[in-house]
């Protein structure tokens, strides 16, 4: 059982399976939600972002998506125990077979912390579930963006967070797929740095001037989570 | 008559015209560019880039290429006072046509400042030479990377500045022109604001991971030159 907020918002996940990480509180920090969007997390694994957003009053309702049932009933727990099943729905399902189930443009916002490691790059973990996570196993980045243009309404907004050495396929993937980058921020580990993640809030139709942010940095020189880190899960 | 470096290089450029500005400053002194290397700078204006790489004794030789004769005129001045005819060649030349006057693959780096306002963006500036200079009219950014991909070796460089608004564009030309992103800089006006440049170096020819350096900033909190900016001057 871990906490966030100190300590008002609980999250349990296996000791040695997937479990979530600073991404997820980045992407769950740093994407721009209104309280009445509709918001749809695809690979929610154990419902963090969800939670975060239906902790922060973000959004009138938030639906997680996971294809894994072991990861589906944490994230049940997790709702429940943080009292959010007025915000928060979980899904089992697998977010490529999406049109089956749920109606287009149903959505304003969909986030998403997408694997993106591409199957045949790096060892594949051999615990399943962080194979999963990690790896392009189960979906692509192409799968994500696919199911995000079917769930949203016409300039409705995907934000992902993505590693910074692959921006340039994120990009190429969002234009393939009829999103236009509108804003990104560069996630450096610390001053002087190279940017370890991306952060891109694109939106769905196209027009869009794309702005980049000033850089966000997780720490500091003396190695200390900065001001704007501790704003995203201290407050 | 302007000066750089403490004046111990020597810049005439028109008082009406096109002037050079601190994006060349900041594409000469943020390329990586080793003592041997040859270079080719397209759409050189008064010599500006030549001039700092041949002051600071980078690159074997260096040629610059302008469409201009005013402007081509002035870059012959600029090399004579410096006295660096030993480093730095000006041709009055559209590179366009390039392939009609130089050999395939003859440079290692490429330098470009280029136009970036397409022709039906914004007001053209009625002084031809600031509208050449700015707007898309005499080339584009793809006339860019086609000449660069003639001139360059396999895996040669290929360095620009460029609107950070226009990234994504900037980016899907690259690919276009069979090159692969390599080191990205963010260029900020001061800490806080939104990135106002991006300077970008691609190789020509695949498979570079793309690597994001730490932010550079321009002017400090106080609006002062930051440390970096001066080193780009002043040394």
């Amino acid at each position: 059982m871990d906490s966030l907020f100190g300590g008002r918002l609980l999250v349990c996940q296996q000791r040695d399976g997937y479990r979530f990480s600073i991404d997820a509180v980045l992407l769950a920090g740093l994407s721009r939600i209104q309280p009445l969007d509709r918001v749809a997390d695809l690979g929610t694994g154990c419902g963090v972002i969800p939670l975060i957003l239906g902790f922060r009053r973000l959004g009138s309702e938030i639906v997680g998506f996971e294809i894994q049932p072991e990861l589906v009933e944490l994230a049940y727990g997790n709702v429940e125990i943080n009292k959010l099943d007025d915000k928060v729905k979980i899904i089992e399902m697998d977010f490529r077979k999406i049109g089956l189930s749920f109606p287009p443009e149903s959505f304003d916002v969909v986030t998403c912390n997408p694997p993106y490691r591409e199957v045949d790059s790096g060892r594949v973990n051999p615990n399943l579930q962080k194979a999963l996570a990690r790896h392009e196993i189960s979906c692509t980045l192409r799968d994500v963006f696919s199911a995000a243009h079917y769930l949203l309404r016409h300039q409705g907004k995907l934000m992902v967070i993505y590693p910074a050495t692959r921006l340039d396929h994120l990009l190429t993937v969002a234009r393939d797929y009829q999103f236009s980058a509108k804003k990104l921020t560069l996630i450096y580990s610390r001053p002087g740095s190279s940017a370890r993640l991306v952060h891109l809030e694109c939106r769905k139709g196209g027009g869009e001037e794309l702005q980049i942010e000033p850089p966000f940095f997780i720490y500091d020189d003396g190695g200390e989570y900065t001001a704007a880190m501790r704003r995203l899960f201290d407050d």
